[in-house]
C-alpha cells in the first residue's frame, strides 16, 4: 500500500474536496531514511505556519504526526508526501469553518541517482513562466502550483535537472521544485520570498548552518545577472538535499568550496 | 445523485489526481434553466482556450459536452459545475503527457434570492488579500483559487454579498467570484485581465452586448478611486447574471440606466 487517507489505507478522496476545487490546502514532501523522517519537526512547524496563513483551523498536528509516523513505519526509505486540505464543503469560496481537514499520505521510492547528483552537480535553465506573485501566499507550501507545473513543462531534455523561475520584475524566485542559492565574494545569497515562492525546509537549514559556520548569508532580490556573476550556485530541496549547479544556460560553474562546505556540514541530512 | 465522475455516477477521485496535488485543471460553473445550459458554447470555448493555456492535450470536448448534457438531463434547473483536471500521475510537476483527464460534474440547486438581488442590488467591500499575479495564468478559470478563498474569508456579514480584489499595484481585478464593471460619463469600464483575474462568460457577454447597443466600453486599469467616482457599478457572473451594486464600503450607488439597460438587453440570460 502506498496511500493512506485520514489514517487508513485508501486511494480516493471526495470529489467536492476543497483541495481539488480550489487548491485549498498544504503539502509537505519528506525524506524517509533508515526508518527516520528527516526534519520532521521542521516540516510540522511549516505545516502549522501554513495552517495559520490559510486559516485552516481544525488541523490536528498530533493526529497528523501519528498518521505520517504510521505510514513511515511500513517502509525504511523513500519519500513521504503529506497533503492536508480544508476538506469537503458546499460550492463557494468561503469556508464554513466546520470542514473536517482531509489528510493524504503517500509513499514513493527515492530516486537512486540523487547521491551521484550531489557529487557531480546538475545543469539548469531559466524558465519563461513567471512565478505567482501574492504577498498573502508567498512562502507557503500550498496546493496552488500551476506556475511550477507550467515552468517544469517548458523543457524535456533529461540533461536539464531544474529550471529557474522569476517574478514579473525579473527577480529570481527559485527552481520549479527547489530553492536556489548563489555564492559571490564569499557571501551566500538566496532570493527574498516576500512576494513569491516556497520557503523550503532545506533552504532554512542551509541558512542556519551557514550562519552558524560564520558564512555571511543574505536574503535579497537577485536578478539573472547576479546568478551569471556568481562564483557558485546550488539548489536545495528537503528530499534532494543540496544540488550543486555545474551549468546554467551557457555558463559553466565550478562546484566551489562553499557548496562543498555546506554539503559536509549538513552531512547525511542533505 | 449530484455528482458524476468521468461520465458515471460517483463521489470520489484518486488521491494522486493532479487537480488535487497542484490545482492542475480548469472549471466552469454553468446555469441550468428550464433544461437548458445557458451559454454552453461559451463555456466550452473558454474551456478549450484554458486547455491550450495549460497544455491539457487529451481533453475531449465532445465527450465532456455529452457528460454535462447527460447530467443536465436529470434536472430542470440549478447550477452545474464542471471540473477538468490533467488526471492522475506520479509525483512531480512535469506532466508526462500520458495522463487521462478527469472530469467531475456536480449539480446544486440555484439560490432562490438571485432574482430579487438583480432588482435590489448588493452591498460590497474591498478585500485586503491581493489577487494572484501571473501573466501565464491571467484570465484562465483554473483550480488555483486560494486568493479568492482568502479574500472571501475576510468577512462574515451576510449583508455584504461580494468583495473586490486588487493586485499589488492597486488595480481593481474583480470580485471574489465575479467580474466588475463601472459606468462613468456614459462609458462602461471593466478591469484589464492581462495580469490577474478570470475572464468571465458573463463579462464577455456584457461587453459584446454593450458594444452592440452602442455603449462605449473599455477594458483598462481601474483604481479604487475610479470606482469611488463611478456613476454605476455592477458585478457579473454566469450563474448570477448582473448584480447591481447599491453600496461599496461607505458610498451608496444608484442602480443607474446603463445597468438596467444591460439587464434588459441580456434578459433572462443574465
Amino acid at each position: 500500500v502506498n496511500m493512506w487517507i485520514n489514517g487508513v489505507e485508501a486511494r480516493e478522496i471526495s470529489g467536492d474536496d476543497r483541495g481539488l476545487c480550489y487548491g485549498d490546502g498544504l503539502f509537505e514532501t519528506m525524506r524517509l531514511r533508515n526508518g527516520v523522517i528527516a526534519h520532521l519537526a521542521r516540516h510540522l512547524a511549516r505545516l502549522r505556519a501554513g495552517c495559520e496563513r490559510l486559516a485552516l483551523q481544525r488541523v490536528d498536528l498530533a493526529q497528523i504526526t501519528g498518521e505520517i509516523t504510521a505510514a513511515a513505519a511500513t517502509r525504511a526509505d523513500g519519500v513521504l508526501k503529506l497533503i492536508v486540505t480544508r476538506g469537503s464543503g458546499p460550492r463557494g469560496y468561503r469556508p464554513s469553518g466546520a470542514e473536517n481537514p482531509t489528510r493524504i499520505v503517500t509513499w514513493q521510492p527515492a530516486r537512486t541517482a540523487d547521491a551521484a547528483i550531489a557529487v557531480a552537480g546538475v545543469r539548469a535553465r531559466h524558465c519563461t513562466t513567471p512565478a505567482n506573485e501574492n504577498t498573502a501566499l508567498a512562502g507557503v507550501k500550498h496546493l496552488n502550483r500551476l506556475d511550477s507545473v507550467l515552468a517544469r513543462s517548458e523543457w524535456t531534455d533529461p540533461e536539464i535537472a531544474e529550471g529557474l523561475m522569476s517574478d514579473s520584475r525579473g527577480c529570481i524566485i527559485g527552481g520549479t521544485m527547489s530553492n536556489v542559492f548563489a555564492v559571490r565574494h564569499q557571501t551566500l545569497l538566496t532570493p527574498l520570498l516576500d512576494r513569491c515562492g516556497v520557503s523550503g525546509i532545506m533552504r532554512g537549514l542551509v541558512i542556519e548552518s551557514a550562519r552558524a559556520a560564520g558564512i555571511a548569508t543574505e536574503e535579497r532580490n537577485l536578478a539573472r545577472e547576479d546568478l551569471a556573476a556568481a562564483d557558485e550556485l546550488f539548489f536545495t530541496n528537503a528530499v534532494l538535499g543540496i544540488w550543486p549547479v555545474c551549468a546554467l544556460e551557457s555558463r559553466d560553474y565550478p562546484i566551489g568550496p562553499t557548496t562543498r562546505t555546506l554539503q559536509r556540514l549538513l552531512g547525511a541530512q542533505a
